[in-house]
């Protein structure tokens, strides 16, 4: 066996494990009694510090440095085994950049501050869990700094290289820059269109949860999932989860509204259809993982947001809907429920925001986590920071911490570096939408009759199939011929919503 | 930390690992969709092989050595970490007494050897199967040759040691010899006893399988089973799983008829309370966990055979179904439901086989792995001598051997010394009943309001809060003052079925 054969071998064994605590989290989620919490918790914990041990075991660094020196002496490597190499590597010095101590620490403070969240957050008393976040963000910013030598970047870029490899402020804060200056133009002109025209008609229900979700499995298999190797359930919040071979989406029912069961599944399809899409001849390989987050939202947000949105696909979904539902036809015509579905409206609540203010969201986040990271911003101060940023951005002042600084988990649970994923993941999806019109003409058309293979086809070949072969830029560059262009998202909401 | 605590940290890593594939297998019978399969396999054997390596770490046998010269050198130690220690001692013992290739050896033949006979099955074809049998009873000895000296045992009864601690053939061969004798001149008087009385009404359906869910889970509520710690799932066959504050229990359903529902529901909650009320003071210690798979069936039995076909729960369950199915009432009295779910019947089929007749199935398949294991028998003449054997237990000859010897998946998938378990809980139920009742008067009345507090009351003195602290004969003689009595199951069976 080589040096190289090992590792594989060992990061196999690593996979395998995640697929079980995967399951695992999955079950916790969707199936278990509550009684199951506690032992569940220690489940987990077992199993990710098993993976942990193998990761960081001395041989993996001998191993490594003997395969780097057999890919360097053979010459050419084939690129998928040197991409793998890479990312073993990767994740090799991400591990043991931690002290194991602060691990540790930060599991446990994470695990407190995040309990306290969810009270003072139904309290919207920051004040609260003011005194457990500042130990999470000197925790995170200890984590940063051990991080940041090993991998050589700077400690905030550290962080996000956990969630979105190969990106950094410096590639960012250009794109949310040129995003701010079309928002200050764009917004108010998609609100006064949007005032011009008729006000949407919302469909009367009740919609019986159990129609609803035989439609959106409906939906979903509709759009290439294969239930043989998937399950749609019930959660509190959706997800998607599993493992490749047996992804698991959910969804929430509301008997008065069915939008929010059906987008959630649209949504999570587009996750779900990623995973099942990845390269199988390097399964449990780095390199055949999704390519990270924001390369995950994209997926998420091509389906839901540029194919599922789109005029073509509403043509198609809208008998289907009234088919499912009955009542009056009219808020089931494509045109309604596009004025439903694409509606504008500033609000203080990232996950409730339409497409075109959702950046904002991300782009305040952002730059308060960076500040916080690099301790220029302190804990105290960050429900005024969080406000005057919001009104900057969107001349709103919230009313509350609750609808501010204390709406998400995120950072209450030890993620910095997370939220600009989902507006890098919007933007690709647009970028790479556009690609996909190119590549197949036929894809608009398609979705005109509820058929997503097209886009799915051309997604498998750029995409999906790729695995973690390509950094997000290289991938994009690849797929779209340019790395990450805002412009192409601009163009998409300038169709969409001033056109 | 002693030696003895680096243990217990140790084991307790290695049951909470446990529960993880515990919780993976419920899922993959329950929820899993098919092409999951694959990937599940490879993540249980993952979570098997970094339990084996946890188990025979060189470092466990100096610890026990050292654990177990610190508790002689104290003297006194308490009961529960003497028998925990010992216990520890017996799964190193065992574990590192097979050699790791006949351990993947045995993985390999057994599985390919199951696949084969769900066909041979299917076709009633032995000659199909009788190879991998071959080799999967070769490769049984030789496990059993290499237990039998680490564990101070004859071969079979080490194999025996694996389901049931404490249990020997020696132990056996009278309680089952007497159980002959007893049947031969039993069963005879029970079917005549039976034909001279009207035949049962059968209650007519359907039964629609949402309202026998309802119903199952009503029960399982009403006898003690707490769903904020336990769930009631379908699948192909009904089992017990998940863990100890997360048990999961499942049932099939039939619309044309109920009775295999609850009475399957029954039995398996009989296995959860067992779960639940182990000691969870010795939680994921070998101590803490039940006393082997005879005691459990003894639970799931006492709650199934003794308590709820008792004319006294008969009395309360009848008007629950007919209120649950509506229609002609006279097929849900008492004295009705009794003789539809306590007929006496010859049958060729193990699973499907009444109380008093199951014990036959068992005593000769006893037989025939003893002879398997011991080489006397070779498994070109298993179906003949199967045959004879049922000839002489039942008077009747299986018409082919998908009703012979192709019926039970044990042996085609490596498990010898597994079915005597079966009875030996039958008969320890009827044992525990009978302590139960001088022990608590009132069991009786309970039963006849459906509540089985005061049983599980005493079961939970007597058995489930033990564990593993004694030993099946032990743990019965402190329990009913004696060890295994048959006399308990015979009188039980006389005044059932002959009186």
């Amino acid at each position: 066996m080589t040096a190289y054969d090992r590792l594989a071998t060992r990061f196999a064994r690593i996979a395998t494990i995640g697929e079980a605590s995967s399951v695992l989290g999955w079950d916790a989620a969707t199936m278990m009694p509550p009684g199951g919490g506690a032992a569940r918790g220690d489940q987990l914990a077992v199993l990710a510090g098993i993976s942990h041990s193998l990761l960081v075991a001395p041989v993996v660094g001998d191993d490594l440095a003997a395969a780097e020196g057999a890919a360097e002496a053979s010459g050419e490597p084939d690129a998928w085994s040197a991409a793998n190499l890479r990312l073993m590597r990767h994740s090799y010095t991400r591990a043991t950049a931690m002290p194991p101590d602060l691990v540790e620490a930060q599991a446990r403070a994470n695990s407190a501050c995040e309990k306290v969240w969810r009270e003072a957050r139904r309290q919207s008393d920051f004040a609260l869990v003011r005194p457990h976040l500042e130990e999470v963000v000197r925790l995170a910013r200890e984590a940063a700094a051990a991080l940041a030598p090993a991998v050589g970047l700077d400690p905030y870029d550290a962080l996000m290289d956990g969630f979105q490899r190969g990106m950094r402020v410096a590639d960012i804060i250009p794109v949310f820059d040129e995003y701010e200056t079309f928002l200050r133009q764009a917004l108010p002109q998609a609100e006064e269109r949007q005032a011009r025209r008729p006000a949407p008609l919302r469909p009367s229900g009740p919609f019986p949860v159990a129609v609803q979700e035989v439609l959106c499995r409906r939906l979903a298999e509709r759009m290439g999932l294969d239930f043989n190797h998937a399950r749609l359930d019930r959660s509190a919040h959706p997800f998607s989860g599993g493992t490749q071979t047996d992804v698991r989406i959910t969804s929430r029912y509301d008997e008065a509204d069915f939008a929010p069961a059906v987008l959630a599944v649209v949504h999570e399809t587009g996750h779900a259809l990623y995973e099942r899409g990845l390269p199988a001849s390097h399964a449990r390989q780095p390199v055949g993982e999704a390519a990270g987050m924001a390369a995950h939202e994209s997926q998420s947000l091509i389906v839901e947001m540029q194919a599922c949105r789109s005029d073509a696909f509403l043509t198609w979904l809208g008998p289907q809907l009234h088919a499912a539902f009955d009542g009056d036809p009219a808020p089931y015509r494509p045109e309604n429920l596009g004025r439903l579905w694409r509606r504008v409206e500033r609000g203080f609540i990232r996950v409730d925001a339409d497409e075109m203010t959702y950046p904002a969201h991300v782009i305040l986040r952002f730059r308060l986590e960076q500040a916080l990271i690099a301790g220029t911003l302190s804990v105290s101060d960050l429900p005024d920071a969080w406000n005057e940023g919001f009104h900057a951005l969107l001349d709103m002042v919230p009313p509350d911490d609750a609808r501010g600084c204390l709406q998400d988990i995120h950072w209450y649970d030890g993620a910095f570096g997370y939220f600009p994923s989902y507006t890098l993941g919007a933007m690709a999806a647009a970028q790479l939408m556009a690609a996909a019109r190119r590549g197949e003409p036929g894809v608009d058309a398609a979705l005109g009759e509820g058929d997503l293979s097209l886009l799915l086809g051309w997604l498998r070949a750029h995409v999906h199939g790729k695995g973690s072969l390509l950094e997000f830029n290289p991938l994009l560059q690849e797929a779209t011929g340019k790395p990450l262009d805002p412009s192409y998202f601009e163009r998409h909401l300038t169709a969409r919503y001033l056109h």
